[in-house]
């Protein structure tokens, strides 16, 4: 099943989809642009811990002429970053290089300590969209993606959908792609990332707790370019549909 | 006043300091050792963003012969590497060198957004003591402190306090002091700071938003040691109290 989180009329609902429209929680059925949209997490999980990978697609390090990382190259990401489907991200005045970044992304559904890949399924509700927009300006080294980089209002848009992770047979075969104003711009495939979903899982909680509603962001393929204001970016992944997203 | 968040006979209490002791908000007077303290966040106020700063005293920098940051040197933790007053950090095995790092924190009151330094005042609810823990085994280098050293589960005891804003008269005169198994390691002054309180505000609020109940970690002066398992680790700040930590 897919879930949104949307306002409608003013108030919060949550919402499942339904022929590609949106079942609100009060049983009015609605279309997906007579609403507002929020990260699809619930209030009841929100995440204490957004995890984002660097370099996690082989191409992606190579685009950047920048080694492939032997051991996960990981960064934390603050909750205020978060916006939903069909919003403004805002490009800084007087930047030279801004590019999304279209990243599958694991929606923890139990608190996980010391997982083994085998078992690390179990502990995911399901999957999203997240575009992890970077600022090539403020990069100060690959290694060290700084504040101003990943961290800025509006930077993180999420969603549209969390889709149940028993709705996605092979997280690991899932096609990407990213269009800017309609031109296919990037594509690639998950099963290309270095360090894989289970892995992921296996790693971060052999010395850190994952709870419900934490986040993983896996990172991006290659076929990253400049996003100037005005361009509508869609970001899209297999079973969990299309992310879009305006430059303001 | 002096805030805590405390678990006594099985219920989650706020609490305020009165004559040395905890008065619960059910009225009941208890001892400071009668209680489970939890980190003095309300369940309302829960931080969206926890930023903690490397290298922000420059006598510390000069410590790990590294030359102070031009601008601040910062990094992003998770909401569950947090935990209370007398309550156990781990020391993973097999690590050379562990230390802590006594930190006056902010703690943020109103949202803030472009705010400047001469009302960064305004925005901040209070302060309190945070142990930044760090594993120097796991640093890759010292701008970028992996997540294997600062996210790792108990490694951030945060209080015992939140001494609201109107009782810290100037947050920039404060004596910090560590003292290991009663002996005192780590003596400095928040007037040593590279940058200040009010600056940090400024800083962070020219690009992101702050929220109510978000953490500054504002860094540690110079004189860090190793931590062995059983060692008792007091990190005082003055009109702050001390908190108390031991290692297992």
């Amino acid at each position: 099943m897919k879930h949104a989180r949307v306002v409608h009329l003013g108030n919060v609902h949550s919402a499942t989809e339904r022929d590609g429209q949106l079942l609100l929680d009060n049983g009015q059925l609605v279309a997906e642009d007579a609403v507002s949209w929020l990260p699809p997490l619930a209030p009841t999980h929100r995440p204490r811990t957004i995890l984002a990978l660097g370099l996690n697609y082989a191409d992606h390090a190579k685009e950047l002429e920048f080694k492939a990382p032997e051991e996960p190259l990981v960064f934390v990401k603050g909750e205020s970053t978060l916006i939903g489907h069909r919003k403004l991200t805002r490009r800084p005045a007087g930047v030279q290089f801004m590019h999304y970044e279209c990243e599958l992304t694991i929606v923890i559904g139990k608190t996980a300590k010391k997982v083994k890949c085998d078992d690390a399924h179990d502990f995911i509700a399901g999957y999203t969209i997240a575009n992890d927009y970077a600022i090539r300006d403020y990069l100060e080294n690959w290694y060290r993606p700084n504040l101003c980089v990943k961290n800025r209002d509006t930077c993180t848009p999420l969603g549209p959908w969390l889709v149940d992770a028993a709705d996605v047979a092979d997280p690991m075969a899932l096609a990407l792609q990213t269009t800017v104003n309609g031109k296919v711009t990037q594509s690639g495939n998950t099963k290309d990332m270095i360090f894989d979903v289970n892995f992921l899982i296996e790693y971060f909680s052999s010395f850190m707790t994952l709870q419900p509603g934490d986040l993983i962001l896996t990172g991006t393929p290659d076929g990253v370019v400049d996003c100037r204001p005005g361009d509508v970016i869609v970001t899209s992944i297999e079973r969990l549909g299309g992310l879009i997203n305006t430059i303001e």
